[in-house]
């Protein structure tokens, strides 16, 4: 079928290119003209025929917010909107309100895959009516992969709130992997760590795409050595916890994945400057001051135990 | 090759049957009659031609400790003996040195695989010698499943401290799965559930045979109302947890699941009634009694939100 | 000077008492007759001379946002009203935003005292304008405790944000005292647990009020065998976790603490459901059904280790 | 009474000072010749008239070990010694059970009070029998601040185990003021952080010796610039935590705090290599190289959300 897709970056382009190849027409619009099919989204909206279908693949937030107003304002009742970018649920609800009102149709669509989608096929959580799910129906054949990595979660929110979800689980997975790695390295007992985890790949409890890809970095740094210790969070970590929050579920795992994300950004922690002026104030115990030098004793990072005759 | 095999359970039961599938002459022993090739341990021994091979698969801790000690005694000097049940890596050291004495050689190996080795092969870590790997890699080859599920992971201690490293990442993956699915039932935005991890299943990072696993289960039992929420601890996840804490790393996901797992059990929380008992003192706050009326007022299990007027 | 004090529920009717014996002349305004001076809350305000002060002491949320409303059409330009209850301070700036729209000022005060405060006085925290806290000057210096328990944080929401962090401290702290406690009940090491707490009163780096009022409670009970493991939270433990995720600030303690309160008040932890189902799948292992029983063996709760011969 | 002081650093030097102003004659050891009474072990012992009662006061570990090993040798039956350092509990069992052979008492003495416990006294939890603790009470009097900080835990071990929980609850009580500090810093809602703090120590719930050293700190160095945010740890929050997994009891907070801690004196987080590396292999996300350059893409520490356009 004809489709309209508003940003071309990583995602947009590769998916793009994977409708194409399943033999769809697709009008790419993004504001990088070397990239674009259109000069602009006008452009863009008058070269697809009624009704249209106009997927949006920009980063979640204000360009999304903008992309779909101005959407609002180009298209036409019976047309339909689809968000595949990592938006917050609340957000769809809201955007989808607003195309309604204009007698647009809106799906929101979590997208995992990452750059192997092209190849491999992108899963696909689906938010929206029945009747908007079916009429995408060739669209999401196209784009899944094989199997079945396709599902019609719910209404309008569903689809990004199962990605949320998805990414939830997803951190507090490559956690697990990354404390089990910091284990291993530090204890030093087993020899071969990346031949363990590469054994790890078959029979194993824990055998999943995300070893394959340590294995795969492994394989190409095998300490880790050209890597800062520092992770980003996308978002849908942070919505995780606070929808968790909400609800009253306990998120133990999956928070404090994302608190060690947070704590890896911060060059020196504020909450450790607390701890140190009260261990200072009560027991004269040393502390790291800023100069690097250690204000009153022996205590030095690395060693593992606090000093001698010190008793809190 | 010849090979005795101690302990005849679902797990030594089922590797004897793979190694005899794979051409090995296995003679098994258990205290169970009913499954045992020989009526004890000594002609378990008396019946394998030196140098013999003995596997032994029983419960770690006292039945490995005194397994091991009787072979010390029954064994013969070029013997060899694998510990391949889930022991403590520092009982292997323990184990090794006190069979080495004797002349008697020493192999622990991690087992990963459940119910499910028999057909797929079980994964392996072995800690021990080159020597003593070499000399046991028929019996290795048969066991692992197809790809290569085998590591020689380093010297003695090293098979079993691998695999309690990789129990410790399953606890964090299983309680990652059971937080997203615990918090897509409770905020109710996504309505197909089971549908919704049945298509993790393909294209998602988080794609794994725990996942393959829980939507078996949850074809089974779509929303688990057949299970309680309690779940044991097989020793491996404490003892991750305890090493960590001795070589001062951080395992805040791997403890978090853990701990959960003890909470579980604990039909009521310690720890919260002090909770309890504090917010009545400072705030009146009504408590949950254990004739289950509330001493003090209008709070109750299941409201979100504290009673009004109640500022502390 | 002359003060509307509306709600005069537990905190409300303390703190005009102790208003009223500082020499204040506050009239009170409740929606239950039988404690209100006035018919409503028309009534409290036009018995009030102009520049009216009305502190607003009922539930957060639509109880203080109905209030403020309604003092919004009540009121006149110059007159102010302030906030005690246990709003977010996200409210708190659309409340000062809509009040100011008809020139009515605004400061929203933290207020911590509990039970307690009648007679010690409350600490409060506020947030306002200059001349705003000033005018209050009176009112504040009769409500707060001896010493200096009051801080003029910030403006409008400052109040409340700071409440609302010294609640998170709070959490924290309880939690940590009954970790401790729940522990030394645990190991059965030391034998006078009420004994040692009460010792820690004096001369401990942990010595606190939180500590004096256990004590105070394990008096009446001590080994808490009246009191259920349940504790309900506030609201104000979950605004902070979802502030410190807004602001990427990692918050483990007071997090886990908010956690361990939602998981008390389950039943049965669904989380747990799911790692019980995965264990079974992969491992066989007994999982216990709702029937009480025992699914498939001998693994029962109570029990701290896993049973014989099952690997993972 | 006569008591030899065995170890005369920060806390026994202070503690023999204590106990010379309370009337005691104090016989004093220390490697360190120029604060030792004595030039040897020895001389302390023949210095005391028997029965005799020497109290050491050494770092925990080998040099407890070697001197309680020592005092067996030189010490008579019917003589007493007392552990006040920051021994493991179940050293104490050890070392007591080594002394009773030679028919020399033992009791353990957690010490708490650091810099402050010369003049405010020092709170102390006892483990021994009935009749040495009674036979000590002359010297647990002098020492122990006003009220009452004395406890008689239980058997011997019972001290230091009451000692090791209550540094537990103290790691978990300093990290929850941490976190809140943290959270008013970075949120820069309340724009007078050190005032909140110092009002808080009047009429709060969370008013404590912790928060008034937290203010006394803060009046030196408002925002703790002068601090690297790093803290050691003692050894007693860690074996807190073993102790509470070999009694599966969960203990959220203090571990979160003593993980804070590890994490605190890292570098650079292995763990988040490995998210890192993940991140990079399935999302093309950008990473942090050692170089300090970006492999990548845009993504930069200090940004708080991902990159556009990648979607997981």
């Amino acid at each position: 079928m004809q489709i309209g897709m508003v940003g071309l970056g990583k995602m947009g382009g590769n998916m793009a290119e994977r409708l194409r190849r399943g033999g769809h027409e697709v009008v790419g619009y993004d504001r990088n003209p070397e990239v674009s099919d259109v000069p602009s989204l006008k452009d863009l909206v008058d070269s697809l025929a009624a009704p249209r279908t106009v997927w949006v693949m920009v980063p979640a937030g204000p360009p999304t917010h903008a992309t779909i107003e101005q959407l609002g304002e180009l298209l036409s009742e019976g047309d339909l909107v689809i968000d595949g970018g990592n938006s917050h649920y609340v957000d769809d609800q809201k955007h989808g309100a607003q195309l309604a009102e204009k007698g647009i149709g809106f799906v929101d669509v979590g997208v995992s895959g990452g750059v192997w989608g092209l190849e491999n096929g992108y899963a696909l959580m689906a938010g929206g009516s029945e009747g908007d799910i079916r009429r995408l129906w060739p669209v999401f054949e196209t784009l899944k992969p094989e199997g079945d990595g396709f599902v019609h979660a719910g209404d309008v929110g569903a689809g990004h709130f199962a990605k949320m979800v998805h990414n939830g689980i997803e951190y507090g997975m490559m956690q697990a992997f990354a404390e089990g790695w910091e284990l291993l390295e530090a204890a030093d007992v087993v020899k071969d760590v990346p031949g363990t985890f590469a054994s790890w790949r078959h029979g194993t409890v824990i055998r999943s795409w995300l070893l394959d890809l340590f294995v795969r970095a492994l394989n190409e740094d095998p300490d880790l050595s050209d890597l800062q210790g520092y992770a980003q969070d996308s978002g849908e970590g942070r919505w995780t916890v606070q929808a968790a929050v909400e609800h009253a579920v306990p998120l133990p795992v999956i928070t404090s994945a994302l608190y060690a994300r947070f704590a890896s950004r911060q060059p020196d922690s504020p909450a450790m400057k607390v701890v140190a002026a009260l261990r200072n104030q009560f027991g004269g115990h040393a502390v790291a001051s800023k100069e690097g030098a250690h204000a009153k004793g022996a205590d030095s990072p690395g060693a593992d135990v606090a000093p001698p005759r010190e008793v809190s």
